[in-house]
């Protein structure tokens, strides 16, 4: 059985769905978190369905060990390929992702337009699954919505560069110079890296564009799903926060303060084979005769 | 049994290891290629060595049931972190890197200076790994190596832009600056997606700097090996190329013309569940009593 102090679960590919549980600490600091971020698989964003589904099967399988009262698939690429599939897969189980949060806020920001523009930047599987649009459209049906893949984002802001530097600066004009020229109401960061460019982001976009960001509002979403619920954390101190990664702890740990703002203590390291090795089977014995 | 019709395995982690078919099927037309991308878990180059150990020993685990005559580890990172290892655990199988011949044809190249200057770009986890020091100083002890990695030159070149573009220029120049001031006589390039851009790397070093392909350094020594042991293919019609896969075969058959030269027939997608699920354990029944 959970409990308003049973743990929610936060996954992603990586590094980015960090940016969720920073958001989730500002909003809930009693809440107990635990983050799985599949460091030897990332990144999810250029891979397929197929593959991205079964990942995220994998992990939420091993997280069921810890009886979560709520998991969060903090990663768009994830969301957009796996969440419906998953969900049926686990019904018992309250999962949620990052993008209705973020397109219910995308449309509140664009304001009572008849035909606001909407644009969105994302991985080139979030594109091409049609996600963003489709979470858009079913509330706002005649919204305009673009909708880009910019693949060198995750890499660049992974190799840990910042906003200063000439390559960053080439690359954002690259990929908002067109959006921008359409002049949207909104743009939505679709992937939960993408808030560390934020300020960049919305001074190049201008100030008559607002900038969302599906991180901040996935957490506000889990928020106020837990508290519907009556599964709210009533701790009074700050809750923990627990990681796991599939590849190297030490490397994450080194990365993981930029998206977090704190350190991480201790991440586990939980290998592949481990991740995949289905539990053994019960065999049951019968005596012969 | 294998004879010299049998197949010669090529395994990557993704797309990079197909400019060493690419000189391979120059080299030698005639033999039968199986190559492997691990497109679901690209790249490696930022992993760790026990994480890319695993991938490497379950894709040979695979490949086995092919019976190959040589098995070529055609990725830099994949040859630095598991190679000793992987010819440990597959003690009849035949098994060659990239990294041996491109240091070997590096001195070659440096001539006979006694310093000679010998620098390298490749991934990250290949620097760390110092592979390229050990190969390149076990046969110069003298010479002043200089390894750097160039994290973004993979997804940059897996986005498919070419040496025209503006980003292409200035993360070149940012990464090979450094480089060139130091007046090196050669340059490896040790990673089997940078021959994309030769042209380009080889204009930005000057003439006086020799640049190394490791890919075609790669094709040669396996050519000579099965010469060597009589294990060359006597085929005088061409040899064929069956591609395996980890994740989508179209996108992978889409993006390997740019590094094959040529089209790819049907290659076959292997999911992550086949490539990890150990055959079924035999289990004997007896009969009590």
């Amino acid at each position: 059985m959970v409990s308003p102090a049973s743990p929610i679960a936060v996954l992603d590919s990586g590094l980015g769905g960090l940016t969720v549980v920073r958001a989730l600490q500002q909003q809930s600091p009693a809440e107990n978190i635990l983050y799985f971020g599949d460091t030897a698989r990332v990144p999810y964003g250029t891979k397929s369905a197929h593959t991205v589904t079964a990942f995220v099967r994998e992990i939420i399988t091993y997280l069921q060990r810890f009886r979560p009262k709520h998991v969060v698939i903090a990663c768009n690429t994830a969301t957009a390929l796996a969440l419906p599939i998953i969900k049926a897969e686990f019904p018992h189980l309250p999962i949620s992702g990052v993008i209705e949060p973020g397109a219910r806020a995308a449309v509140v920001a664009a304001g009572s337009k008849p035909i606001p523009r909407i644009a969105v930047i994302a991985t080139e599987a979030t594109v091409k699954s049609k996600a963003y649009e489709r979470a858009i459209c079913r509330r706002r049906q005649h919204a305009h919505v673009d909708v880009r893949a910019t693949p060198l984002l995750v890499p660049i802001i992974e190799e840990g560069r910042d906003d200063r530097d000439a390559l960053v600066r080439v690359a954002l004009t690259q990929y908002l110079k067109p959006i921008a020229k359409k002049l949207p109401d909104v743009l939505v960061l679709g992937c939960t890296h993408y808030p560390v460019f934020k300020q960049l982001i919305s001074q190049m976009m201008g100030e008559r564009c607002k900038v969302i960001d599906s991180a901040e509002q996935c957490a506000q979403d889990v928020t106020q799903r837990l508290q519907v619920s009556g599964l709210a954390s009533p701790n009074e101190d700050g809750g923990y926060l627990k990681c796991f990664v599939t590849d190297d702890p030490a490397k994450f740990q080194s990365l993981a303060r930029r998206f977090l703002g704190t350190s991480i203590l201790n991440p586990v390291h939980v290998t592949i084979e481990e991740l995949t090795t289905p539990p053994m089977p019960t065999i049951e014995l019968r005596q012969a005769g």
